[in-house]
């Protein structure tokens, strides 16, 4: 692990090297032999589990129900949605097949030929598509509605360049599919979809997040407004980190989804679809962790204390473990998760920093004379300082210290991203800016021409119209034309 | 509802039909329009859920872990071990494009043959293969080992005919992979697993199953043994629920898995696999349900009591309510989940059909009258028996009512099996038998060639060699040569 330790990139270094480094050396995840699909490791997944089970409670506290449809897709279906074909297709995996044979020549199997199927099939790059395909019969009157469906699942979009968590081809993640009567409905199906994210990520994960509108040129391909949660990394750079959309009657006009309204008319349905995926892995990685390895938010953390006994002797841990014993039943007891790490094969040093590395929020070591006079040393993750804390009451200190560290790493969080937000009045003040990283509030027309050349030029798209932000009117940076609004620039993942 | 229930054929008219039926009715699932691909609706992916979340429970109090490896699988990897490849390459979904692209006429998408794959991939039917690649980068020394890992995932089999959830082209499962350094240590693995998946069965299904080991012909491919669980379908069918396989070091072979044991020699590794599925699904459905409907295992029913107000106007109405919410905290409090369904566009009627098709294990009534009574009128699912119980204490009579329900299905089942179960000592016997349904015990003397003339000639194959069976040593009811012990023999799903 020192060895490990070591091999870990600075973040000074190389931002993005730190970050692949990491990533590995944490047991969170690795590159699989299949091109740009990961394995995620059992500690990774340890942490999107805890995730999940949030949000998941979550979606049923706001009244949705899980379900489950077919991973593949028949091609036509994607054709139906203009937009939305236009969007994906470029990205698909195809089965075209359904059976291998022997090779000939015996070196294997080979695809069979006779087993070629009529209509290829896709695997879901999200499932919109057969889903409202699958609405059609479940809607006829407003009493059928609204729906309010989820759905966790593992998605493919053949992506060129890809990061693990980050950009993968495969990725596991939630998709919310709902149907209703009005629109207003809908639209506030996806407002409050947008704030149980922005929640999560805030409460859970520890990440500050900025709520706000996608310009046309961001949206959703089929979407009439895309809502998002931007989050900004260490090294200045935004993450989208999830999306909700108002669909409008775009999926039900595209497989005829329709409902007899009360006053007995025939009208067709609203949806919304809303999703976050593994990609919150990455945001949780690169918001908190720092040269030593990741710093997990302690209500996400699968370990949140571990405690490693210091000792010469087989008769010293003993001792040692009849005193931690009702130290870990008391933690428990309030529910927080402890390992207790008495194995005997490594040595305490390098313990620590195996546990650091992998963002244990809080460390207790415990040795003889500690116990002699009834204290502990404690080390808090995030801010690598230690203390002495007594053993009386310990799990009422330790309850309080997870809160602390939970508080202290979003408000470092947001403190960072404060300082790295700036107001600019001029294209080539931006430009300027641009190139230091963070989020620019500036002053864009409205059009997506004027997006695409400031992208073109600087790298940097519109992250969102912010929902809370300033709203003064004021004059485009690049064009002088009237704006309604400043707007989010930024460098993104 | 009345209409709906109208609908569902009887079990003694047609089966098959009666299940069809009721797996539609009840909200369970229903055909995709992806050819043997399933949608799980709501109702029956919150069974699944529980089902999950008790597996998942029991999985990790076993020392295991959750991870997740990719969809798909390079189409080499399968031919690394011969029997595997030989018993999965005709059923495989075979991607061979990553893109499409318009098609020259405007008719719509076509494959983009500029996007063919170098080597084609297959959606994962079993993961032994990815997963073994991947095991060997994880595996240095006898340190390393055990590694116990599960994962819950979707699959695909491209069979010819299906069933929903008995026998899906996609369907959800867990495989757990695990790695050991002794032949010993992955016999004991295998073995615990096949228990668990046996108390699972048995006390939370309320599914009695005969554990036991596969012939040679029936054995997973690539497995040197292969142990199941089978339980008898009311029409007497056998159903394998799970299974969990010794692989020894076929796919350490096969993807050079070496560890260092403690004596400094390299040695192949050591393997199990075992699973269970949404197949899980139909044993559930198949053993207790009636010609009224579902019924579920109150150790697995979503909604375990429902609670339905009897009222002529919203006076009475407020009254009822205000008896019941006392009620439902009282149950909730005990941990039992229950809905209070005050709807008021259906008719008292046409609840209690509903949640009998739906198979609510306690349904507590409740009118005016009742209240001045101090009482509430019970229905129990398993049996449609009436009763009135007093308000005071309703919590702890309901949560005894719950568990003498499950036991009950269970007895009942249990009851069932054993009455369908026989033993013959002749050929012709057999034969006889064998068109009645159920399990028969006979001497089979333990070749392929003989299981295989019984199958042609019966439809029977066996369903496993007891591992509690009698081992009273006799002779083959077709060859007379010697047969160690009775095995099991039955038609099956």
């Amino acid at each position: 692990m020192a060895k490990e330790l070591k091999d870990l990139t600075k973040r000074s270094d190389n931002y993005s090297q730190w970050y692949n480094d990491l990533v590995v050396k944490a047991d969170l995840a690795e590159q699989s032999a299949v091109r740009g699909c990961m394995v995620i490791k059992p500690y990774g997944y340890a942490i999107w589990e805890k995730m999940q089970q949030q949000l998941d409670k979550m979606f049923k506290e706001t009244g949705h129900q899980n379900a489950y449809f077919p991973l593949l897709i028949p091609k036509s279906f994607l054709s139906r949605e203009a937009e939305h074909v236009e969007g994906f297709a470029k990205e698909c995996a195809v089965v075209t097949h359904h059976r291998l044979k022997n090779a000939p020549d015996g070196s294997g199997v080979v695809v069979d030929p006779d087993a070629r199927l009529e209509e290829e099939l896709i695997i879901r790059p999200t499932s919109e598509t057969i889903i409202w395909n699958t609405y059609r019969n479940w809607i006829h009157s407003y009493r059928d509605l609204p729906i309010l469906v989820n759905q966790w699942a593992n998605v493919m979009r053949w992506e060129m360049r890809t990061r693990m968590f980050l950009r993968t081809a495969e990725f596991l993640w939630q998709e919310g599919h709902t149907a209703h009567a009005t629109r207003d409905e809908a639209m506030e199906e996806a407002v409050k979809m947008l704030n149980v994210y922005s929640d999560f990520a805030e409460k859970y994960m520890a990440v500050p997040v900025i709520k706000g509108v996608k310009s046309a040129n961001e949206r959703f391909a089929g979407a009439l407004e895309t809502y998002t949660i931007e989050a900004m990394m260490q090294d200045g750079k935004a993450l989208q980190s999830g999306t909700s959309h108002f669909l409008g009657q775009n999926f039900a006009k595209a497989f005829d989804v329709t409902f007899v309204n009360k006053e007995n008319q025939p009208e067709y349905v609203w949806a919304t679809s809303w999703g976050v995926s593994t990609r919150l892995m990455g945001a949780l990685i690169m918001t908190h962790s720092d040269d030593n390895g990741l710093v997990l938010p302690p209500h996400l953390a699968p370990i949140q204390v571990v405690i490693v006994p210091i000792y010469k002797n087989a008769e010293q841990l003993a001792d040692i473990s009849k005193t931690v014993t009702p130290i870990v039943e008391k933690l428990r007891a309030k529910g927080i998760s402890v390992k207790y790490d008495d194995a005997d094969n490594r040595r305490p040093g390098f313990k620590f920093a195996d546990y650091e590395l992998k963002g244990v929020p809080v460390r207790l070591a415990i040795g003889a004379r500690d116990i002699e006079n009834g204290v502990v040393e404690v080390m808090r993750r995030d801010t690598l300082e230690k203390s002495e804390l007594p053993i009386e009451g310990i799990e009422t200190s330790v309850a309080a210290l997870l809160e602390e560290i939970q508080d202290n790493i979003y408000a470092k969080a947001l403190k960072h991203r404060q300082s790295m937000t700036r107001t600019v009045e001029t294209y080539d003040e931006f430009k300027t800016e641009i190139e230091k990283g963070g989020f620019i509030l500036a002053h864009w027309d409205g059009t997506p021409e004027t997006e695409e050349k400031v992208k073109e030029e600087t790298k940097a798209t519109i992250r969102c119209i912010p929902l809370d932000g300033d709203t003064t009117p004021g004059v485009c940076m690049v064009t002088g034309r009237p704006s309604k609004q400043r707007v989010i620039f930024a460098r993104n993942y």
